[in-house]
């Protein structure tokens, strides 16, 4: 089935700051993802599915599935964060559940739980098809922490 | 440190089959990864630090450290199983203990546990310094299944 | 807010086969937990917070906390099995949310994903007030691997 | 084989913090659990095996060996705590490697990384027969909060 989610954004301002963000990662444009989604605690990246990102038997690597999948849980808690906060992963969890297959991939990260120090997000990856029928083909959990940004 | 561990190398044959099957996974070309040690239950693979595979920061990318780390796992798993045994990752999780810096980082994958189905290793991840200095920026642990090789 | 989703019940003899299990893990009674709800795919337990499952400061113990977890996910793997099967923990992650406080906890485990060998659950434990408000202090993920029954 | 690696001590002060800490946690009482060593990032933590703690088979239930486990880890990381730090377990992940049996289990918490505000520890469960030797039943990693110590 095609997800109908309704989808809040974020403000101009959080989603200019997410961006700005991803567009200086050099492996999600090595990747060829890009932000999807940026609401409210949720973030949606996608990723094409290319020989470039594959693992042997021609699937999306672990890897990859992974980088967008933590990319989408840290920019969700961002969109959270006073806006002079940056963020880090403390640690993730990941089961890969399918075969990470189809036209793209859609990793979603979720905030579950946001301290002044510690937030935790939910992670899912989909894989979709060229019909628009998706599959979960991967389900995390991530810690990340607030740090003030570095004045880079 | 400079890492003088003696290293054990796994026969011609299994060295064989691994890179074969590095050599399929397009996303470690993409990332500029390639294997460094091949022993027995035990893989080291090294990415240079460029550019292509940063995060915002400019530090090497968590999904960046996890694509290797998981490789290195991965085919730690495959030297120890029988020749005609395909692995494929069933969960891991991951620690970032430092910023991913350096000249390259280097994943160590080691078996700690492998039964007839399933397989667990010790993933670590080194920042290595042009003068050889070693930093472990990332430590995890991974679950793999075996399973029969698809004849592809 | 109080829970009110709606609980479809598992058969009579898949919850005779859990309660029976639940019944033989001496744990579970130490502990004081009991079995809340079976449904397909789907395990309540609930603990009492009392003394006698403490941590230094008063709250349930993460190991009492991940006891109940564990269990109430293993026992949702066990309502998706076919009769003759018994299922074994194989790894879980789980993050501490809120000090574990309340009248009592309850666990949820939930089945993801059940696969032939592999399930993959959704752990969830909430603290329960007194006045029924409820408080999300753990969430999991677990991996487990269905085995054929010991004749025990 | 036996466990023959020499133990350094943690500094009488140090001990005596984390003694009473241990103390005041209900579940390790009511589990059985005592304190075997306390070094300087480094606790071992000792469970009888008993009915009481069992899982449905008669080996020791997940969950209590996940208790001992993260209550090494944290005493552990209190070890190398300034005096009037506490901490909280903020999360971790454990694998299951072998049936939880022996005369008893030793849990090693071990701190791997320790920041001014994190603590990453590795966890180890053996079991022990009543003849010494020694089985590798369960390997984690643990996440810690440093908080400053509740006046309680």
């Amino acid at each position: 089935m095609a997800d109908r989610t309704p989808r809040e954004q974020a403000s101009p301002s959080v989603q200019e700051r997410v961006q700005d963000s991803f567009d200086r990662q050099g492996l999600m444009a090595t990747l060829g993802a890009r932000l999807a989604h940026i609401g409210p605690g949720r973030v949606h990246i996608v990723l094409p599915a290319r020989p470039e990102v594959s693992q042997q038997h021609g699937y999306v690597h672990v890897g990859a599935t992974s980088a967008i999948a933590d990319s989408a849980g840290g920019y969700a808690a961002l969109t959270v964060f006073p806006e002079d906060a940056d963020v880090l992963t403390v640690e993730y969890k990941i089961n890969l559940l399918a075969p990470a297959a189809g036209d793209h991939l859609e990793a979603i990260g979720t905030v579950l739980k946001s301290g002044r120090t510690l937030t935790v997000c939910q992670l899912e990856v989909y894989g979709v098809g060229a019909d628009g029928a998706r599959t979960l083909v991967a389900n995390g959990q991530q810690t990340l922490i607030r740090i003030n940004r570095p004045t880079d």
